[in-house]
């Protein structure tokens, strides 16, 4: 770990995970002015950090959503334990037993009767039933819904509602189409919830916060930093993540930063360098060639990775920045499982 | 951090990379015997674990190559500072300082005029000469090398030779192609070589261990858990890593196991999935349709990875293992920068 975090975005060690101040609080704002309170659950997994998730909750969102156990015991931990939903499947006896010790409400996701059966072994209290709304991912069929709720109650659990992620609507870039495909996904949702009962029909992501209001609340998480993919979507949200990285070496055309794979999310491709065109990535490099100027063996350059959550996953802090000041340096506290 | 590891592999915590005992002893007996010694500088940015450089140190290879200044200086820590190659370029003056004041032996990649005046400014000792032998990254024009000796050695660094990594090379599938490739590459190391002078010519990876003979050391990496592309290569190395997963959802005609986007290395497109086919990853899921017969949940999967370097430098630790068994627990503890 850095003994002493720098003042200076020019001074900080690379590759630096920084975060622009302004764009976050832009999108913060944004946010907490369409879905205010207990309309958004956010969702952690998109920064993994507490530091940020509490500047969410100071925003008006007390609920969370998380992927991991870890993501839940660590925001537990940091007191941010009001209302975390799982919103994922575990069948951990060991994960599952210290979720339900944790200091706060936890609700989990089920989907059949192996997680219900998991859950309730365990010690959990509540649950959400699951739903496969066009997403080939977790879920239930939503027919299925009913009796999985059923066989919950009848295990003593307490089931909050229905959850079911329209993930293939959210990234479609034409908007009407985006509607369409959030409207059959939420009327299975609510057909569901009819057979469930309960408060909660939890869903949306980013690209549907304003479309799905079918919901009670929405899960989105990458509005707080967006990512590159949402960023074709015409939304409220700005970019306010990229990775300050050292130029270590110039050749004629080419020059090479030191942001690599072991710094990057590259499962949608290459990251874009600012003023470069990427050649591609190693290790611990980025070869790219300048678009107009050459560079200096020192110069500094800003790195847009293609998918943030994958790339914040491998960092170990990040940096709040105001132009070249750094106002803050947050540990990325729920990394792993 | 884990309380207590389990005894079997089926008891650990999903994702959990582990790695097979046999293959592991398998791939560093055959490697220290076609290059004993000295003549293999292993790379430890392929695995980023001091237990496993142990392991090779046990082997005889007692010099090791780095990637980064964190893997340089946790190696000195751990005791393996013998002789360690950072094989890259560094421009940071607290790095390069701290470096110099390791409790070991350091060697520092130049490959220009700024580099030099980097490492002479803060106490580096001994450079090698980086020269680009045909992959567009780091390393100085062949014909540029004697005079960067002649710069390092005005600024009283000592020069101990040159590098040059064949890494177009290495991964070509057609051996005559690949040896013809190598050959040329390395004519201009050579040369290069006898313009700066030194003990060293240090070059060379998994795809070229058995053919670059011109190296005086190979800077292989890979070798020791072996990666998925160079498994086409037909050596005698085998693939020993690969991540458990729990299957948490069963679809009629597809399954969810708990091994995402945060747990592989994605560069090289999609894991596999032993048994089934993959249809994609999200950041905690990989979605597969398993061939033959139908899975259940909380049956486990073994996942492998498309790029092994990526992979492990999301997880906090790797699990030995031997059947069912866990035989040892080490930490990723090389992660970072």
């Amino acid at each position: 770990m850095l003994a002493h975090v720098p003042d200076h975005v020019h001074e900080l060690p690379t590759p630096a995970l920084v975060v622009e101040r302004e764009a976050l609080e832009g999108n913060l704002a944004a946010m907490s002015a369409a879905l205010p309170g207990a309309r958004l659950r956010p969702h952690v997994k998109a920064h993994k950090t507490t530091a940020l998730a509490e500047l969410q909750a100071g925003a008006g969102h007390l609920n969370f959503t998380c992927a991991t156990p870890l993501e839940m015991e660590g925001m537990a931990r940091a007191g941010l334990g009001d209302d975390l939903l799982l919103a994922n499947e575990v069948v951990d006896d060991d994960r599952l037993s210290r979720l339900a010790r944790l200091d706060g409400r936890v609700t989990i996701a089920v989907d059949s009767d192996a997680t219900i059966d998991a859950a309730a072994r365990n010690g959990i209290r509540e649950v959400i039933i699951d739903v496969n709304v066009g997403l080939p991912r977790c879920g239930c069929d939503p027919g299925d819904a009913g009796r999985l709720a059923d066989v919950a109650r009848t295990r003593g659990l307490a089931v909050r509602g229905v959850m079911g992620y329209e993930g293939h609507a959210v990234g479609v870039e034409d908007r009407p189409t985006r509607v369409e495909q959030t409207a059959t996904a939420m009327e299975a949702l609510v057909k569901a919830h009819a057979d469930v009962g309960g408060d909660l029909v939890s869903a949306g992501g980013t690209g549907t916060f304003d479309i799905n209001t079918w919901a009670t609340e929405i899960q989105a998480g990458s509005y707080l930093l967006m990512d590159a993919a949402y960023d074709k979507l015409s939304m409220p949200f700005r970019p306010a993540l990229s990775i300050v990285a050292t130029v270590i070496s110039v050749s004629p055309g080419w020059a090479v930063a030191d942001c690599g794979l072991k710094a990057l999310g590259m499962d949608h491709g290459n990251p874009n360098v600012a003023g470069g065109t990427v050649w591609y990535c190693s290790d611990e490099h980025v070869v790219f060639s300048p678009d107009a100027e050459p560079l200096d063996v020192g110069d500094r350059v800003r790195v847009f990775p293609a998918h943030i959550d994958p790339t914040i996953a491998y960092h170990e802090r990040m940096h709040i920045v105001d132009g070249d000041r750094v106002v803050d340096t947050y540990a990325v506290d729920l990394r792993g499982w």
